[in-house]
């Protein structure tokens, strides 16, 4: 079977976790699932940009900017190859759109999606900007050019979310979903029942890389808002926008709460609820007290969650990691199959 | 398309679950999922046995037997269609082998799985006894003839189990499972966690229904042995028999040991394990201490739960039900889709 030609935008931590994972597992790939691929071109502005119609070495590639070489430097391929150039000219059959997200503009990652699925290209991203901002655009975008679009790591990184659903809760009707998707504030508010007051959890959060130096995305539940964003549209069909969507942080929530909390057996989590409400969908992002019949309320440190409420089923939960380079890789892996079996259904591969 | 013929053997309450999702969602599978059926035959020794090759009108079906009826006197086919008839001359595209779990023979579902998938005709079945005791050679027969073989809903339920393995964690090296997947041995300890002893739970569970009149299947782990069994051969990829895994109940389990365990932070559990070591695939079923870092600590109540631990993702941990007629009928549901879906790829269909 002919190889997907890849083109890889974006090769930041989660870009060079996808690349590992595509060179350890490639003979898997080819043999469970028929997937073959080469690696054509990498884009990235700080590692470097670079073209090779006959496949990138992927190993040597990494090896490179572990290094602190830039690819070009490394003679892996043609130099010169910015993103857009190619998206436009790098005959690509599969876009990995591994850029930044930006929540206010959603750039640039929607106009790399914009660009390839306008082409018939299909996409793969993790980027959370373009599906909180424009998933409808770009949903009907890709339609209209029968190009693919996968985004599994743009919630709870690779624990299966978008993949659950889509095969292990079909035809279910799905009534609300509710999660705690970031696990930076998990990890604070955790460690704040654990006794620490605030600043003192952040702080630690931050010397352990759960936090960033600058945490208002994470800590003002802006992180947590693309997300619900995203689950309301996708899941529920819904047609939220992020500035109607009512938001709270954690940074109001006090050690004397988090206290008193503990005293009624309960703990503070920041919740994401999406539902349907008189035939709307509604979302909220907000510190809630659950108890222990609250299906989170086990979840603590960093480890992420979401339940699911649906009419088969009742109470679904999915539990597992919500960041990393390996464990976003996944998702894209996974994307990527899941690209790979739609095509093989639909007879176009 | 052509619709698929099914019949169901077993019309219990499973098979009473599948067919009311059957009737509610057949418009939303054909339309969404371009899945049309009709069910041609319905065999049970005690509920009846009718051929309808245009199809069994499926409300009426379940009508007939809620009011006490056998299928037969509803006049809604032909009688005098045993299990075996109904697989050998009934035109079936899918078996769906709802029958109960024999542990020791396998049967009935053994023989009826053989007869279908010998005749190329696919199975979805929630029946544990084949799966435990006959995996490879139905896996094997079923690849021969081109069938398709499922059985989400013999763990767990509808939970997703193998379409989340399948779907959401292929190419991740699973290295271990572990689970909580026996609802009455867990609202047991759980209870006896809340201050009951043994007798007082186990009476308890049988007043709510979570317990057979006869516990022994349950709470000297038998039913979760199976399901070892099931895990280690089928995601692990074993040679597991069930008479070579270490198993214990929790019929030995104290008030007292569930106090000292308390008073240390931890809760027994009734713990399923599958596991490689030195290249074999090892399982074992017992009661074990967990104290609250283990994933399947909060999993309280009748709440199943399972845990993957891969190379990708770390720990992943899916929580849901473990029974009931709408949850496991939703497992039955994703197998017809899986094998559509599956058929689709293979151009077949």
């Amino acid at each position: 079977m002919k190889p997907y030609n890849l083109g890889i935008v974006g090769f930041g931590t989660v870009g060079q976790g996808i690349a590992r994972l595509l060179a350890t597992k490639q003979s898997q790939l080819q043999v469970n699932h028929g997937f073959s691929f080469r690696v054509v071109g990498i884009a990235d502005p700080v590692k470097g940009m670079i073209y090779n119609p006959n496949g990138i070495p992927l190993q040597a590639a990494l090896d490179a900017v572990t290094n602190g070489q830039r690819l070009e430097e490394a003679d892996l391929g043609e130099p010169g190859w910015d993103s857009l150039k190619l998206i436009r000219e790098g005959n690509l059959d599969i876009l990995l759109e591994i850029t930044p997200t930006n929540l206010r503009t959603g750039e640039p990652g929607i106009t790399h999606l914009r660009e390839a699925l306008s082409q018939g290209i299909h996409v793969a991203t993790t980027n959370k900007g373009p599906i909180a901002l424009a998933y409808a655009e770009l949903r009907d975008l890709a339609e209209s050019r029968g190009a693919e679009l996968r985004f599994e790591g743009t919630v709870l990184s690779g624990t299966p979310v978008f993949n659950l659903w889509r095969y292990g809760l079909a035809c279910a009707d799905i009534q609300e979903v509710q999660g705690i998707v970031n696990g930076t504030t998990n990890y604070i508010l955790t460690r704040m029942a654990e006794g620490m007051d605030y600043e003192e959890a952040l702080k630690e959060a931050q010397a352990k890389g759960y936090a960033e130096t600058d945490p208002t995305a994470d800590v003002e539940g802006l992180d947590a808002l693309a997300k619900a964003v995203i689950l309301g549209n996708v899941i529920l069909g819904g047609q939220l926008r992020p500035e109607e969507v009512p938001t709270r942080g954690i940074t109001d929530i006090q050690k004397a709460d988090v206290e008193e909390a503990l005293a009624q057996g309960q703990k503070w989590k920041l919740l994401v609820r999406v539902w349907r409400e008189q035939g709307k969908v509604q979302a909220q992002v907000a510190p809630q007290k659950v108890d222990a019949s609250h299906p989170l309320y086990g979840i603590d440190g960093v480890t992420n969650a979401l339940t699911f409420y649906s009419d088969t089923l009742g109470t679904t939960t999915i539990v597992g990691p919500g960041a990393g380079s390996l464990e976003t890789g996944h998702a894209l892996l996974m994307d990527l199959l899941d690209i790979h079996r739609t095509l093989r259904q639909r007879g176009t591969r």
